[in-house]
């Protein structure tokens, strides 16, 4: 069943469908990277996606696919920031109305944002678990129709458009790299480029603090871990989809850790050397891409999905600052 | 003679030497900017040009056109940073040693840049007219080629490649405007747009404390204004060139200006809305936008170009930590 829901063919439907809907964001040759790691380095720009990340693809995706119900009695979803953004812009521009439920922690910009397009926001506790419950006693007492944020067919669909503007823009790409929540995001992808013609290697990308997908493939079942922050605050869903969870153990080579300081180090690199503004989250493919691949031979094209770029200023230039005072503080090595 | 010199067939010549060398940056579309000022705004990003700034341009025209002199001597020039950059790593290409005179207060990492890619440094006091004659004497002593940093041929038909860009990415372009320092950006993208089929009108932009070129048209001769410090440390030169100047004159519809606080906020919006590090100097031109084009109508594609983003990261969050205060303490309008 999971073969037909998200073939090729329905990959492409949707691709169309989202042709002038979804913004192609440019993929940029990083010369600093490059030279660092030994590699040929690519950074697939979602920061400069609709709302500034790739969850426009998921919402679209999600949407569409629910359409009339939806313009009925509106959707309900549960985001940690980025989606409640993309959804409550999706639903501005088709005419839906968008209640969003958010863990009481999350980022205070991107609740904003989210209301800025006029989504309807409702605070839970911090658990994904009643966060689900939450969005699930909505949909049931006012009719809403639920888009998942990662865990959907219309929303893994969606995000499968950002492997379709790989296979365009860099063919003979060997290495692919994505930061991984749900696994929405490296499902979609992972299942275009595997399905192709394409014949090279996608990892996704965690925290090491919250490793739920490594854990759950490692089981061969989708496994809760425990909740846990992380300065990638967009990384935190503590258990796969089971679609997205499906599609990660047929299409995914392996899930790559990367620690709270590496995380850092590649927000803060990206922002100095690359004149990228990327939030944590999205920058942990380069934390990736810095401790697996520097110093390997051969070299390769490798490319890293930089997912978002949602960082409040104010937390950038403290962590920035941060950074720096660690590295002045180090110990001089002889 | 100038027709000659620049004629469009010129500047074809130089974009064909350069493809390879050159980046094609990408020009991005601004929800945010064109929501604000009612155009439709895209963005000119040249800040992800090699040694992020489009000065690899000038440098790679300047110097190709002088070639077999260089590779004897080397070659010298002087430049109040991202030039230094440039011709430094160009230098490093084409196997040339690279001599830089800098003004004492030029930004530090901008120096460092240029070492980094093994340009020797020369400081002189911050004056121009010291800077230009200490070039000409490392010229004369030592025999080394002079690339000048914007009044040179090969210098300004280098430049040219962006117009030829935005030819491609946007030719429906109705406003183009383009930090003004010395003119050469100015001088060689008027110059491919205008004698192109292109019926769009390009505007120079210059701080209000640096009016070189702005005061140089209006009174029909090239002029010095005084030396003074601005924010945007890249927009210094008090005079333009001979060539830029009579360039200007012929293809440029006018020189906008723009206060240090107009240059802070876009420089902060930028970060902060746009995902982008660009310096100051580079975002000059967005300034412009929100000052001379808000509200105008009807609206218009509006490409402003941000000529680089070489901003020293400390600066940047005291700006925005600055900016931020001031905007607190601002009194409330009711």
């Amino acid at each position: 069943m999971l073969g037909q829901m998200f073939s090729l063919k329905e990959f492409e439907q949707t691709r169309t469908a989202l042709r002038d809907k979804v913004r192609v964001t440019p993929l940029l040759f990083s010369d600093a990277l490059s030279t660092r790691t030994g590699q040929q380095v690519y950074l697939k720009a979602e920061n400069f996606q609709r709302t500034h990340s790739f969850k426009i693809r998921a919402a679209y995706g999600g949407l569409l696919a629910k359409l009339a119900e939806a313009r009925q009695h509106g959707v309900v979803t549960g985001s940690s920031g980025n989606f409640a953004q993309a959804i409550a812009y999706v639903g501005q521009e088709l005419g839906v109305r968008v209640t969003v439920v958010m863990l009481e922690r999350s980022a205070p910009n991107k609740v904003e944002a989210a209301r800025r397009y006029g989504a309807e926001i409702v605070f839970c506790e911090n658990d994904f678990a009643v966060r689900t419950a939450t969005v699930e006693r909505l949909s049931r007492e006012q009719g809403k129709a639920i888009v998942p944020s990662f865990d959907g067919e219309g929303t893994i669909r969606g995000n499968g458009t950002l492997g379709f503007e790989l296979l365009e823009q860099l063919p003979a790409a060997e290495v692919v790299l994505v930061p991984v929540s749900g696994g929405g995001l490296v499902a979609g992808v992972s299942a275009v480029l595997k399905q192709s013609s394409w014949r090279g290697r996608i990892y996704g990308v965690q925290p090491e603090v919250n490793p739920s997908l490594k854990v759950s493939l490692e089981r061969g079942e989708p496994t809760t871990v425990p909740n846990a922050a992380t300065v990638a605050d967009g990384l935190v869903a503590n258990r796969p989809g089971k679609l997205t969870f499906a599609l990660a153990q047929q299409y995914v080579d392996d899930v790559l850790l990367v620690s709270e300081e590496e995380i850092v180090e590649a927000t803060v690199r990206l922002l100095e050397e690359e004149k990228l503004v990327v939030e944590p989250s999205g920058a942990a493919s380069v934390a990736a891409l810095v401790r697996y691949f520097a110093g390997k031979q051969p070299a390769q094209k490798v490319v890293a999905v930089l997912s978002g770029g949602n960082a409040e200023l104010g937390r950038l230039t403290d962590m920035v600052k941060e950074h720096r005072r660690q590295q002045t503080a180090a110990p001089v090595r002889s």
